[in-house]
C-alpha cells in the first residue's frame, strides 16, 4: 500500500525533471519516476497521463490566471497594456520554481518533440489570451495582434529569467522585453 | 509509363486540395490524389513525403525569400523595417495562389494535427528570420521580438488576405499590420 504523502505531484515532477537530465527524457520510464519519488505507478497516472504530461500540465493553471487576469483588468487600459498586466501576473506562479523551471528548458530544447509541444502550447495560450481580449469587446484582429505579440514578449522575458545570470523577477522581464518590443516597432 | 508533364508539382497540390476539401485529409490517399492529377503515385513520392507535405511543401521558398530578403535589405532599416519589407514581398511567392490558399486554410482548420504542424511551420519561420537578423549583427533579444512580432503582423496579414471580403494584396495587408501593430503597441 502507498501511504499518502502531501505534495505527490511535485515529487513527480522532480523526480522526472532528474531523470530526464541525467539519461534523456527518452529513456527515462514512468516507472522510474514513481520508484524515484517514492511512490506507484498507479500514483503516477492519477496526475499525469503520460511522462510528457510531466513537463507540460502547468500550462491549463497558466492559461486560467492570463484568463482571469485579463478578465480582472481595470476597464481604462489599452489592449496591450492589459496582456502586459496579465503577463507581469505569471511572476506568482513560477517565481518560487525557478530552478524547474531551468531544468524543464534544458529537457525540452535536448528533444524534438517536446520543442513542438512546447510551441503548440504558447500558441494555445495566444489564442487564450486573444479569446479573453474578445471577451471584453476587443476586435479581433487586434486581439490577435496583441495576443500574439504578448506571447513573443513573454518568450523572450522567460528565456532571461530562466538563464542563471539574471537577478531579475518575472514581471520586471516582461516589463523590460515589453518597452524593448516597444523600441523596435517604434523605431521604423 | 507516365508521360512527362510539366508543373506536376502543381497538379498534385491542385488535386489534394480538392479531395482533401471533398472528403477530409484523412480519408484522401496518395493513390487517389495521383489518380486525379492523372499522374502515378511513383510521381507523387518524388515531390512529396507524404499527403501532409502537400500543404506545407511552401515553407522552405518562403524561409528561403525572407532569409534573402534579411539579408538584401539596406543597412540604414531598423530591425523592424527590415522584417515588414521582408514580409511584404511574400506577396511575390503566394500572389497568384489565392485560391490555393483559401483552400489550403479550411483543410488545415479542419484538422488538429495540421493545425499543430502550422504552427510549427510558423514558429521554425520565426527562428530562421531571427538568425537571418543576427547574421545582420542585430542582438539576439531584439532579432527574436523582431522575428516574433513579425511574424504575429504576417499571420494577421495572411488570416485577412484569404478572406474571401478582401481585395487588398498581401503586401498592402502586412503594412497594414504592421501599423495596427504599432497602435497596439505604442497605445499603452
Amino acid at each position: 500500500m502507498v501511504r499518502w504523502e502531501p505534495d505527490s505531484r511535485g515529487r513527480l515532477v522532480e523526480a522526472a525533471l532528474v531523470l530526464y537530465g541525467e539519461r534523456g527524457f527518452e529513456n527515462t520510464t514512468v516507472e522510474e519516476i514513481a520508484a524515484r519519488a517514492g511512490l506507484s505507478e498507479r500514483t503516477f497516472f492519477r496526475y499525469f497521463v503520460d511522462k510528457r504530461e510531466v513537463l507540460f500540465w502547468g500550462s491549463a493553471s497558466l492559461e486560467e490566471l492570463l484568463d482571469h487576469a485579463v478578465r480582472d483588468a481595470p476597464m481604462d487600459l489599452s489592449p496591450m497594456q492589459i496582456v502586459v498586466s496579465a503577463l507581469e501576473q505569471t511572476g506568482g506562479l513560477f517565481e518560487e520554481r525557478r530552478d524547474g523551471a531551468r531544468q524543464r528548458q534544458i529537457v525540452i530544447a535536448a528533444n524534438a518533440q517536446l520543442r513542438e509541444r512546447e510551441l503548440i502550447k504558447l500558441a494555445s495560450l495566444a489564442s487564450s489570451l486573444a479569446d479573453a481580449l474578445g471577451r471584453r469587446g476587443i476586435a479581433v484582429a487586434t486581439a490577435n495582434l496583441a495576443a500574439q505579440a504578448g506571447i513573443a514578449v513573454f518568450r523572450v522575458a522567460f528565456e532571461r529569467w530562466v538563464d542563471e545570470a539574471n537577478d531579475l523577477d518575472l514581471a520586471a522581464l516582461v516589463r523590460a522585453s515589453f518597452a524593448d518590443l516597444k523600441d523596435v516597432t517604434s523605431g521604423s
